[in-house]
């Protein structure tokens, strides 16, 4: 095992890899920016080094300054949490020549998969169902529009570097797709330095599923069960659960299964996810993979008792799996509710600011995941997540009860900062995400219905 | 179902009590004294009620104040938590009465388990094994002095209204009978305004384990496994875990079966728990019996998945409880430590003061039932229980490594505060406690230890 672990994250993601090295005894290292010498993983971890300032290039996206971090402080490895390195194949490449484990898949694996048009054609190879698309990246807009038209509108246009929601456009028109596939192109450059894209046939009324895998180094390759994230706006994830409410046993069953034997015909080592679309008429097809941990973690961790982070420290030290696929059990349903610093009213703008308080919720199968504490400044450099408020309860309506009331118990106030909290409660309350029967058109569906109440317009 | 329930308690209890009822969509009910006008439960109950000053035969022991409090607030239904009135026959007589539910056992039923010799031969009768000692309560020393020959040294002597660990002495030598006779019914008449005493042979390097039972009215009687509370100072719980490490399966189910006959040998409606003592040799003994909600009823909680409040009120409403015996179940290891406002180094003395920083532990696993938060102020007047830290694991030593993470991160700054914290981690630590094989025996034995330890004065 590891003695010493460095964190190449920050925020709410950096601490829950603290906690996972703390408890398997792991001196833990946090790395920081200037605008996070305050936070809470630095007076956490065993160890913090500076890096860097604020913007995420000059130092939580600097490689060369994270290397020399675990250099200094004689890191063995290195967990990249989500987002900033933790797909970048080079980074993972560098660790090794560093002599560092990187925590995650290798290089080889992240180069095939982050790839998203190669990653379709290699899954299809395995056997998993894709959509209908192209099978290489499009090199142009003819070729994109001549694509369209075979698989039929709507389609949507992803970046091949893309992920986390990010770089994609939905075209439901070929009177939009030239004007579409620019700005995509334009968007995919300037955020991914990428400007390669691929397209897809898109599905209304869809559902997002998703399943958890592990994978270690001597032949074990287990799946966690499901989860279902299809509470998006604009692609990203605002509310997630497992498992998915109303899923038949037979589909779940193939879904797993499917990603399980993607995971292996790739090679793939540590915790992994397949992002399935499932159609209203209960096919599903893969969407993309996410060679990384995901935000949404904690409620397969609750369903299943597995700490996903731990096992991925275990696999990455070349131990095996703690657990045998026969060992997974899931019991109940668990719930995550993102809470970011946005002001719904205002399109979801972030709302930076002192937290003059910050008291999150407890008691009964309540846990949260947070970086942020009374007196901590949500900064403007980074994403807008707050906290994580995950709970448990024995079935669905007991656990969007009980999510309902650590919403309500979850007290935020600072200068200028306002939350999601008001909007995730209405999203609770919608009849059909009670009756579990949303899909991804939820969101802009709650938007519609508030516009059309007349006196609701300071409501969203 | 009530629609509105009232909370005859305060603290961190009162608290989750008021989540069970915002989950089961029932308007909440706090009371509150004048000391506890910020607290948190009075943000968060749907209404709260002033009941009178500090001192609690003012306020939360003053029966007239909070049936008036009913009265006026409308709730149909009283819980009144773990101590103060919870115990009280005449109290739920007069509830029933006023026409209010009270939230437990029948007064019949409260007034034959609250006199604890009674008790004894009751549950002799149902078949339970008793320790060898005095049927009925004392009457004089002699009989005192007689009964103890002939059970043998060393006895305890206990107060037959007490419970919750108080009124009781350790006897070794005959020669301190009689004082300890005299000083043990001084403090009974006291603290419980009822000098009677009994006595019971006394078990040194004795186990705690205790069995939660719950019953509704419609002939079901079910046990939610057991629960260790070895780690005592002074009879006072500092530490609970479930289930209970090393205990024989057979052992196990033994106890959990004469705690369900025992209940319904009283016709026992509610939670109610079984405490045992047993033996080096794995022999048990009933100990007493407690006929309200546990302090430590968290960490059943979290190895069943069951909501013991949540139980508790749907007995009292007449309904059936959610779970039959065949549905539960326990996975992994849950354990609870009691953060208390109190220095270690000064004889565990209450350290009241204003609280600057609060900050509980969170991440996964984790739960926290707390009043506390930054600003709040620890008062003299009532326990000096700040905070409930509980973790689950799928086994004991990452339960404890996630106990000993959990209690790091805790950052509790006052003004004269301090806390058990570093005791509890000592706990944790201890060879005999992380070897699961420590008796009631264990805190005065860390005490032994430090003091021979030269340089650890400072330490305990």
């Amino acid at each position: 095992m590891f003695s010493s672990v460095l964190i190449a994250n920050r925020g709410e993601i950096a601490l829950r890899i603290a906690r996972a090295c703390h408890e398997l005894g792991i001196r833990s290292v946090a790395v920081y920016s200037t605008a996070d010498r305050d936070s809470a993983v630095v007076r956490f971890a065993d160890e913090a080094v500076h890096i860097g300032p604020a913007p995420a290039k000059s130092s939580y996206l600097s490689i060369p300054a994270i290397i020399e971090a675990a250099r200094l402080s004689g890191a063995q490895a290195i967990h990249p949490g989500y987002g900033f390195l933790s797909e970048d194949p080079d980074f993972a490449d560098i660790c090794a020549a560093s002599g560092i484990t990187f925590i995650g898949p290798s290089p080889e694996v992240m180069l095939r998969l982050g790839d998203k048009a190669a990653a379709r054609t290699a899954m299809h190879e395995a056997g998993l169902p894709v959509l209908p698309g192209s099978s290489t990246a499009l090199t142009t807009s003819a070729e994109a529009k001549e694509t369209a038209q075979q698989t039929g509108y709507p389609v949507i246009l992803k970046a091949v570097a893309g992920g986390g929601g990010r770089g994609m456009a939905v075209v439901r028109d070929p009177d939009e797709l030239l004007t579409a596939y620019r700005e995509t192109r334009a968007h995919a450059r300037a955020v991914f330095g990428d400007d390669r894209l691929y397209l897809e046939k898109y599905v209304d009324d869809a559902r997002h599923v998703e399943v958890q895998v592990l994978c270690d180094r001597h032949g074990s390759a287990i799946h966690l069960g499901e989860r279902d994230c299809s509470v998006q706006r604009r692609h990203q994830k605002l509310l997630e659960e497992a498992p998915a409410p109303h899923l038949p046993e037979g589909l779940r069953a193939e879904m797993c299964e499917a990603a399980v034997r993607g995971a292996r015909a790739v090679g793939y080592e540590g915790a992994g996810t397949f992002e399935f679309v499932v159609t209203p008429s209960h096919e599903f097809y893969l969407m993309e993979i996410n060679c990384r941990l995901q935000v949404e973690h904690p409620v397969t961790e609750m369903v299943t008792g597995i700490d996903v982070v731990r096992e991925q420290i275990l696999v990455a030290a070349g131990l095996p799996l703690s657990v045998r696929q026969a060992d997974v059990t899931t019991r109940g349903v668990a719930v995550e509710c993102r809470v970011n610093a946005e002001d719904p009213d205002r399109d979801f703008a972030p709302t930076p600011g002192l937290l003059y308080e910050f008291v999150p919720p407890g008691g009964p199968f309540v846990r949260v995941d947070t970086h942020s504490y009374s007196g901590w400044r949500v900064g403007p450099d980074y994403d807008s997540l707050l906290a994580k408020a995950v709970v448990w309860a024995p079935d669905r309506p007991q656990a969007m009860a009980r999510m309902d009331r650590a919403l309500e118990e979850f007290r935020v106030g600072g200068e200028g900062v306002r939350t999601t909290i008001g909007f995730l409660r209405r999203a609770l309350s919608h009849p059909e995400f009670r009756a579990g029967r949303h899909t991804t058109g939820l969101v802009a569906k709650m938007a519609a219905e508030e516009e059309l109440g007349s006196s609701a317009t300071d409501r969203f």
